[in-house]
């Protein structure tokens, strides 16, 4: 089998026992409509909030997953399924209904992000890739927010490829943190596939690839005069690195042009303090200094707090694979099902001896509560027929907490969820990538400045409150009181 | 630009600076011979060891890397690239020469994993393809490893697709995961590309999909008898989940067939012994208990001190993405160059104002040293022209610290970077991936088993030592001489 298949987009990606399971059903004749619900348990990082991301890489992937003939003899090779169920695999083409919050929002905690609306064997089979693709660029999209906002907002670099977890880990990852704030990456083919800016400075094997330090300056110099930042760490940064970057930058002043200095290594606070002074004093108040070197946003809100003069961030490793946290909690629930006997969708509550691996019940949507100056109040979970109104008292419920509530009066009400494939069909035509990813990325500025500096703090934030309505709430008791029985 | 081409083999696939480094060395007519070294500064997860894993898959992608026209013609418009370097990188096609250590060899930081000879500005093209596949499935295979030891090498289940960092985040870790020791994977599409086992048991949405637990049970029972393992934590464990189990696993039984559980939330050692007991209780002592939820090495470390009766385990998250440390610190230094005005390759050193990211100098090999009964004993790194004997007295050197040295005389020595590229071609033939994967993963076990079990331990191992031969000791000390000259 030719690995390249791994770079294509069977169906076969997907976890051996939704095929077994989905055979079961299949033969058991149960493949009544079910709705799914893809929602998170913890915001990554210790954090306040998260960034959904992927939405449109899964439209994309849904609407191109199916089994090929050679996928139909894979399975059958495992001489544990029957012809007619391999058979109805090789016309499988997802068909159901998806909602979806728009990419780049901010969201919280147990809130739908997905709802899948679908037959029972076609909502399982597709459960892998949905979760496998939003969890990443989730997690993607929610670091490289927390960066930017660590950085306060300055021009971010995406130097992740080469640390990334393997091809896709850099390409998916590269996509989400232009989402989430990247300004560029230096992954060309990311740039080449999703039309984002591509970057890049020199490596230490340019310099060492020269006679001398300023030779391999003055080289680049002539070659790249608009975009010229001298790596100056190969040797002694404030010795000589710093020293030949003014030699060969202001030749670049003379001609006209400015340039910029990159440190990889060494006490960055102290070393950009001195380079600055370095600078300076040579008349180059303009020449900017960018910093790499296994950042994080912890490290940079350091430095920012030291007032280290740092103009730009190159950040790789723990942006692009989240560095001490490599995964997004997403889980995908049954939360309604067909029942034959009452001839309707009923809902299910799925409990646990883990009580917070218990779900939350029905057809459900988030809405987003704002106040009169259009800062986020509060999200509550409300069921499918319920009216959430502006201007009216809310009672909000705590999810799983009976003794807290608190009441608001929202002035403008948002329902986050919004159907993005109808019968398995697009019901919005899609974009470009650049359009696609400027939306997503817009998306995530807006929704961010309208959300209180609390919930965006690095350390320790504030938990923005996600609620559930009265009905929920009533209905998540009936549950409970006969699982008791 | 589709988004299906994240999924060729582009060369491309590159970060940006190596392109506009080389569009310079072409300009500049600089494209001597070189020599790099990918190595790695620090075992991962606080261990004592660390498994080389990727090496094949490398070397199938370096063959396909290649600039296609429309790679072309994306690059000329950044206009930044003259004409004479497009049609160069046109042809573009890795020519060099690649040493490397076996798939699923036990190595060490500092210690030389790939060696890369080649011209200047192929060997720089290629770096990032080099490192990204190495550094991800080294990483994984590590991570395995650590689990299928803390284990005492029962049978471990990949469960990673859907918290796997992207598509190849799943497939390159089930990959790396089944080198590392894992039994089988969940993941379809990795079970067809690379021949490993495919597995699964059921979800909890196949038990609420039936009227009753008992009801799912006895479904699953019937349709796959030779293979059923109940998930019994869907209600609740001990008052249901096995009680049903007894009954439709019974059924089984009376048929000739066995049965499993498996425990995927609440207190599992506690569970699995009350589980346990139930079982056996019931004459059912061939049942089999499998446990998941977010296992790590710490955890299935714990569970078999405290003697909970766990016959396999699926893992995921942890093991497919590294769970805490999500990335390996490979990279990717010069050591040695040509020199015009010498006539000869001359050894090159970094030196960095972090004193742990200087560089061991000039074209080496490793060297493990064996006692009499086949046990390693150290690894020693010596330069290309040094004579490594078995059975004469080696004085080892400490690759930093002046004042540490000891001797030693191995009965058995091996050089253990092997050369598998030659002028760009396979030394030897490609295996299939069964083949493949089944040579690494002896490999890996072979070699676990003649290093010490303090070396392996979980928590805070042992240091086996890498030395640096006397040679390459003067040979630092030369350089270190001349820099502060």
């Amino acid at each position: 089998m030719d690995e390249l298949k791994s770079t294509q987009s069977s169906a076969l990606f997907t976890d051996f026992y939704e095929l077994t399971m989905a055979q079961g059903y299949f033969k058991e004749n149960i493949n009544h409509k079910v709705v799914f619900d893809m929602f998170f348990r913890k915001n990554p990082f210790n954090g306040g909030f998260s960034v959904l991301c992927g939405t449109q890489t899964l439209l994309d992937k849904l609407l191109d997953f199916k089994f090929s003939d050679e996928d139909i003899e894979y399975l059958r090779s495992q001489n544990i399924f029957c012809n007619e169920f391999l058979d109805y695999l090789k016309s499988f083409k997802f068909s159901g209904d998806i909602y979806m919050i728009d990419e780049g929002s901010v969201v919280f905690p147990d809130e739908p992000l997905l709802r899948i609306h679908a037959n029972l064997i076609e909502a399982q089979i597709i459960e892998g890739l949905v979760l496998n693709i939003i969890n990443f660029q989730s997690l993607i999209a929610t670091k490289t927010a927390r960066i930017w906002l660590a950085s306060q907002f300055a021009p971010i670099m995406e130097f992740g490829l080469r640390r990334a977890q393997g091809y896709d880990g850099a390409m998916s990852a590269t996509r989400a943190a232009y989402v989430g704030g990247s300004s560029g990456t230096s992954n060309t083919l990311a740039g080449q596939v999703y039309d984002i800016p591509v970057m890049g400075t020199m490596a230490h094997s340019w310099i060492m690839s020269f006679p001398s330090e300023l030779e391999a300056f003055r080289a680049y110099a002539k070659i790249y005069p608009q975009n010229s930042v001298f790596l100056i760490d190969t040797y002694d940064t404030l010795k000589s690195g710093v020293k030949n970057a003014i030699i060969a930058g202001g030749e670049l002043v003379e001609k006209g042009y400015n340039f910029g200095v990159r440190l990889d290594s060494g006490d960055t606070s102290y070393l950009s303090k001195e380079v600055r002074r370095e600078l300076d004093k040579a008349g180059f108040s303009k020449a900017t200094i960018s910093v790499s070197n296994e950042l994080t946003e912890d490290i940079i809100s350091a430095l920012i707090n030291s007032k280290s003069p740092i103009d730009s961030w190159g950040v790789g490793t723990h942006m692009v694979t989240g560095g001490n946290e490599s995964s997004f909690t997403g889980v995908y629930k049954l939360c309604s099902k067909f029942d034959k006997q009452k001839n309707t969708m009923v809902s299910v509550m799925k409990f646990s001896d883990n009580p917070h691996k218990t779900t939350n019940p029905g057809i459900k949507n988030v809405y987003r509560l704002y106040d009169e100056n259009g800062m986020s109040l509060a999200d509550i979970l409300a069921l499918e027929d319920e009216l959430i109104e502006p201007n009216k008292e809310q009672v909000l419920h705590h999810p799983m907490l009976d003794y807290r509530q608190f009441t608001c009066k929202p002035a403008r009400v948002e329902a986050l969820l919004k159907i993005q494939l109808k019968d398995g069909k697009r019901v919005h035509p899609k974009l470009s990538s650049a359009l696609e990813l400027a939306k997503s990325r817009q998306n995530l500025a807006e929704q961010l400045a309208k959300f209180d500096e609390s919930y965006k703090r690095i350390l320790n934030p504030h938990v923005y409150k996600v609620s559930i309505s009265k009905a929920l709430k009533e209905l998540k008791v009936k549950f409970v009181e006969q699982n008791i029985k």
